[in-house]
């Protein structure tokens, strides 16, 4: 039997449709790429976003069709996802720290028609124009004139662009699982992967985003959103500050300390998100210039694992709550917040700081678990570590154009259903996730795991060692064990066996590396993560003694 | 284009699982009619849940059949309802406050095959017992013995109804449109009318009310649940506190201002809801003892309009925050929240205190307009008033077996699909939306609307009334003129001049009543509102002055 139960679509135009009708004036303000600031408010930024898909139509734009933006964060930016939302054609962020390459390739890859692009990102374009195969036009956002732009065909201004578009146009109208959004995985690993958000599942991921135990927002808060449009739906912000009428605070490209401190302070911010090295020029700033921040209440940390230092100034100087969360492009982003329950409110401070390093819980709407390489499900007890595997209404079922396919449907999950992270994780009685090594780095000895990272951790600690890694190589018995990579910090300043009695008694003995090797660097990738890949390549002819 | 994100319905049996895997151990405390305090956890609810289930089958319970309870709040209750949900059958509450044949009626309309029924209100089953036309046995709750109960047809205890039955079910594997409950509107005009959830939109609905500004419930709360699980789903509670970790106090029968504050303070609450009676009689009890709440943070106070000295008394008196929440039985049944944004809260005390007597706003999945007689909608400028009327994702479509349909196709909406609430409202520009009277108690004069209840709150103001009323009595030009009904403190001792005089300059000039007539009480209804039928009825051939 059916529910009688109103047909109401979840659909992301009623998003912004509701900020305008609730909560109208409230502010929306930007740093615009030239560095003013620009204030707005929801009801104009839904007019301007009907502007938008007005002039889309005009264009020739359709349900379905994909539509690029290259841009930073701002309010005009916000408009002309609202705009392509409404008329259900695509967002398709890009990323512009890509290679233009790279950026070249997502876009053919993604067909999109039409190209929004800051001004400042012209560079980019100007690159790649000869070898875009789908793109019919570009439109200059942030731009100083009219143009021409040299070497950018079929460009004009916004301005230009939504010139004559007044009249309003009838948004949604659509089913709810109609493609919303489409953005690209980093792909270090073979090519990008495109990952097709829907209307409902960015709705539901923001519904979920924002309960009690997430962000929690409400009207009277103000959210500086620092991270980018284009990392995977600015972890829901952009959905989530319009439903709760928070408003919205854009800096736009300048992310250095002093830049983004003022903004706290002028725009008496309460919450605030973004990546660890944002944080980390914020903190230097702060201590460099004695300030602290007055109105600010909460930040969340995602996009790497939050270090030490930098929870323990938020909270401890500073006295901001910090929210650890984890996630990834494939799950909307977010996949679990650490915010603490009753039980873990008692412990002592130190003891909090250490579960507020973990990953944290799975909010509902998000189902997770730990396997072996067998895909049997491991205890939920800390110590079992296992590959993270994760279900739910925002989580990816298959890639675009059936890239990355596991199943002849175009599937990417397992055979129940679930989706592989890719990731290695432990998962305590309380529900708290840590993240504990990336699947391809886990050492595999005979039939058992060695996490990588653990020993690493471990071994920065002895006297001497600037950096250290760890990989599986070949063993003939035991499939891989694991080689220690060290770089000292004096080239033959610490001695294979000194390292190797300072792990002993803090790791299992199965655990102890075969060998030490030294390099006179440790190469690393372009987020600051040590390149395991490479080091793999370079190691991979090695001999262990024990082999 | 389709997005590419998992296919996850949203069923209530994914919102028990949630808890019982990241929250086993949380406490689920209720008051057992008997009087004793019975402590479990959602881990035990869970295991409960799914006995039930399994006995359910065994008992031939399919999808879609309809199973009622005629119970208090207790955890065995909640176990009941997700037990019912878990394999597709509907949970069908009853409220024993109605009169047994009502009662008997709503369970023959719904087919209910199966009766879950607390011990202390057998009374009420043996009376209708000969009546009941679908139910096939009788299972009796909090049940001091065995049995047998004389007069109650095929009763068992349910113990003796989950015996033996312990192997889990596996749950889920419907469309998320599937139903979940029945619950039937009180029906003061004609017969009771039932309104059908479906999975889909409780946990919409419970989402929406578990925003930021809504309950904003965390893993940190405590909530007693005292709105009855027999009141549309017990204010989405049920679903809200297991989706968000709370834990959940059930304080079964008693309802005294004595036995809640009790549970208040040993179980250490932060949130509790309930109707205006409730909190009178705690406020009483607070005030006599000298004693006040020391864990108390929030309470959500609907049902009916929060009385000013209510809100005043917890909010000045004991520092705790009153939500005052609006809603109805055909919305599931949240409609409104009255929370501040940034702007009121800058106002003085009193403004704010005015305002939160409002019934607030509409959150996001809730839309709200008014509209006058011929449908085209009204200014939201905080006068005009006008028929509230509602649409969203868990707002009623139709009733139960197509009563009330205004359509062919059973719709009980609008022509544009809005549901009408048969309240009149006005809207103010920044959403807050206040109940201004009944749509059947608006008199219509030439055209345009007088309210009621205005003039009422004026008159009762006047020396030596006791109490006001004004209805609609026809006349030949203007369709209807108010007339004002007085119930005077003593007999004779107000003059119909003097009532006039008072309101002249009040009231707008056309608003006057045309006549004043005086009675000796007026009539009531069961929730102490004045029963406005009994007097149209009574003044129906009553001849104005001005006719």
């Amino acid at each position: 039997m059916q529910g009688l139960m109103q047909d109401w679509p979840l659909t992301l135009d009623k998003v912004l449709d509701f900020a305008a009708l609730t909560h109208p004036n409230r502010a929306v303000v930007s740093r615009s790429p030239h560095g003013e600031i620009v204030r707005t408010d929801y009801g104009a930024v839904h007019s301007q976003a009907h502007r938008v898909s007005r002039a889309l139509i005009e264009s020739g734009i359709c349900l379905g069709d994909r539509v690029g933006t290259l841009a930073w964060n701002t309010a005009e930016h916000l408009a002309l996802w609202y705009g392509i939302y409404g008329i259900g054609a695509i967002v398709h962020t890009l990323n512009p720290r890509l290679l233009p390459d790279q950026i070249a390739w997502i876009i053919n890859h993604a067909g999109d028609r039409l190209l929004f692009v800051d001004a400042g990102f012209l560079p980019i374009v100007r690159a790649i124009a000869p070898k875009l195969k789908t793109v019919e036009a570009i439109v200059v956002l942030s731009a100083p004139g009219d143009g021409p732009w040299d070497g950018v065909p079929n460009a004009k201004s916004l301005d230009a662009f939504l010139a004559g578009h007044d009249a309003p146009v009838k948004w949604g109208s659509f089913p709810e699982s109609t493609a919303a959004g489409l953005c690209y995985t980093s792909g270090t690993t073979g090519n990008p992967k495109g990952v097709l958000y829907s209307h409902r599942s960015n709705i539901l991921h923001a519904l979920a985003a924002n309960q009690g135990d997430g962000f929690g927002l409400c009207a009277r808060d103000v959210v500086l959103m620092i991270v980018p449009m284009f990392h995977a739906n600015a972890w829901a912000l952009t959905s989530v500050c319009p439903m709760a009428g928070a408003s919205l605070i854009l800096p736009g490209s300048k992310l250095d300390g002093a830049s983004v401190f003022e903004l706290l302070e002028t725009e008496r911010v309460t919450l605030t998100a973004a990546v660890p090295t944002v944080w980390l020029s914020l903190l230097q700033y702060l201590k460099e210039t004695k300030q602290r921040p007055s109105t600010l209440q909460r930040v969340i940390i995602g996009g790497s694992a939050v270090p030490e230092a930098i929870l323990r100034a938020f909270e401890e100087d500073y006295g901001v709550r910090v929210i650890h969360a984890w996630g990834m492009t494939e799950m909307s982003p977010m996949g679990s917040l650490c915010t603490l329950g009753p039980e873990e409110e008692k412990l002592d401070h130190d003891s909090q700081i250490r579960l507020k390093l973990k990953q944290g819980r799975a909010p509902f709407l998000v189902e997770m678990k730990i396997v072996d390489d067998a895909g049997r499900e491991l205890l939920r007890d800390g110590k079992a570590f296992g590959r993270l595997q994760v279900r739910g209404p925002a989580v990816t079922r298959a890639y675009f154009r059936g890239d990355g396919a596991r199943r002849p449907d175009g599937s990417a999950l397992e055979e129940d259903g679930f989706f592989d992270t890719g990731d290695v994780a432990t998962i305590d009685p309380a529900g708290y996730m840590q993240i504990t090594d990336r699947a391809k780095d886990v050492i595999k000895s005979g039939g058992e795991w060695i996490s990588s990272i653990e020993i690493e951790n471990i071994a920065v600690g002895a006297a001497g060692v600037a950096n250290a890694a760890v990989i599986g190589v070949a063993h003939p018995k035991w499939d891989e064990r694991p080689l220690l990579i060290i770089e000292p910090l004096e080239p033959g300043g610490v001695a294979k066996e000194t390292v190797l009695r300072f792990l002993e008694g803090k790791i299992a003995k199965w655990w102890m590396p075969d060998d030490v090797a030294f390099v006179e660097k440790i190469p690393l990738g372009a987020t600051g993560k040590i390149n395991k890949l490479l080091l793999r390549q370079q190691f991979e002819h090695y001999r262990l003694p024990t082999a």
